[in-house]
């Protein structure tokens, strides 16, 4: 068997899928746990963070089952990862939690953005739309988390890139595909796309230009 | 007529359940006017504590129409609320009238529980994400009321047994269908199981185990 | 040709639904720039105020295509809205874009209050339904991009006159179809009496009487 066979290469996918939905998951149980939430909230934010991003997808464009009623599975994980975290975690695990997780977590923002604006142009929806779409899928999970904390979201205001890799990753969808490109190819550009600007943007640090509107 | 006949179980639920969209709508008319909303904000704000977590399950599931269109007279029972409510309520009416609304509350957790678990397992979910749109129903008008108002919802952070009542009452619900009850007998068990932990919990001051992570 | 004909009609609201989507945009924009915002929370809030309302009824009464799916250019005119208020815009311009932009609020207060109006009469609900809707559609952009902004939504909570101009203009549509008038005189009437309510209160600083519950 060769390494790159389409059935490794969806064992990977699937693992990659996998680690990132727990990498939002987690994202969602350490904002929870900051805001000393009761044994509920912390699982109802992870799943928000987890799911919300897709289910607000599937809500605009009318799709259904959305993903965690296909698979129920996912539902007792995100239950059983809570009651582990609540059981074993303390205040110290959570700054090395949150480090480790931004890798998982690119790497979901590249897949879930290459997924979800996909999703969008097969129900054919415009270019922008779809990659609105895809922004939508990977971003609005920590939205709904961020608001449900009562916190201004951060993906709005913490001037690092993040829909912005989204943004960039969905548009090498829609490139690849016009050229031709099969949807595999294009998919995997995608999603490698986002994840590597994200990581970049990681690695340097950068932050976005501040629109300090003073008066000049 | 025999006091426990079809007809009169119908009336007494009827009855149930207006007390209890009442005691919904009252929440979110008090939970307005510590924040000093407006007429409008007042209207709004008590309907969403009221409609609002059956309308969020019926988007979910995809069902229409809802209840507040079907039976579009509640609309006017809610503004004829919100109208005495202002023309006659006084600050030193409010804490007595939240006390009072515990009760019909509390029912109303268990019937909402147990319609919206019903409506779910008929509509072909997995038994847990029945279980979830039965707390979807109960909780969520009081979570969308409270995001609308600027808190962290309270069914989240105030550590008293509100949601996980649902959760327990959706799962007597399943395992009563599953042990091949009728469906009459399993939405009373889980409605007087949803509603009875609750009025537990409120005459107990019962509080869920707080997970402060502290370094240990 | 005679200036009130139908073509020259549909000219004019086509310029007065372009100016006031653009007046709801420059609300977001506004208020994601006090929030200090990135350029993404800039793009998404705009977003949010100017497409949010007619997303959410369209989501209530389960019609696709949204019309930023439909009209997808109208998403290029929003990104082009952004980059040029980021780059062009200083804070010494903000109370007067503010106060110039109330008046196409006003007109788009009218014009959506109306259209919503009739969207959800046509999709055969009750006429407070409708209302309701026409109320959604006008007013739950402002409140999705105050929700988002981590605010009060200010339509529920600064007493002026908001959302109760387009409850108005909503039963000014309703009655005038239940006296027989056409489509069009029924909707003319209907946005005239929302955004002329709207100028009114605007004009003379009226606010609603407050609901001050104190003990009498």
């Amino acid at each position: 068997m060769n390494p790159a066979s389409p059935a490794n290469l969806t064992h990977v996918l699937t693992a990659i899928e996998a680690a990132a939905t727990i990498a939002f998951a987690l994202s969602g149980l350490l904002e929870a746990a900051r805001k000393r939430l009761d044994a509920v909230g912390v699982c109802i934010v992870a799943g928000l963070a987890a799911f919300g991003g897709g289910t607000l997808r599937d809500v605009l464009l009318d799709r259904r089952p959305f993903f965690w009623v296909e698979h129920a599975g996912w539902l007792w994980v995100l239950l059983g990862l809570c009651a582990l975290a609540m059981l074993f975690m303390r205040a110290r695990h959570f700054a090395p939690t949150a480090r480790a997780m931004q890798w998982p977590d690119a790497a979901g923002l590249g897949l879930f953005t290459a997924s979800g604006t996909q999703i969008a142009l097969h129900a054919g929806s415009p270019a922008i739309v779809a990659v609105l779409m895809g922004v939508v899928t990977a971003v609005f999970g920590g939205v709904l988390r961020d608001i449900v904390c009562n916190e201004i979201p951060r993906a709005f205001s913490d001037h690092r890139p993040y829909a912005i890799c989204a943004f960039a990753g969905g548009w090498v969808l829609v490139g690849a595909q016009a050229l031709g490109a099969s949807d595999a190819v294009g998919l995997v550009c995608a999603a490698v796309v986002a994840a590597a600007l994200r990581a970049l943007a990681l690695l340097t640090g950068f932050t976005l230009p501040r629109w300090s509107p003073k008066d000049d």
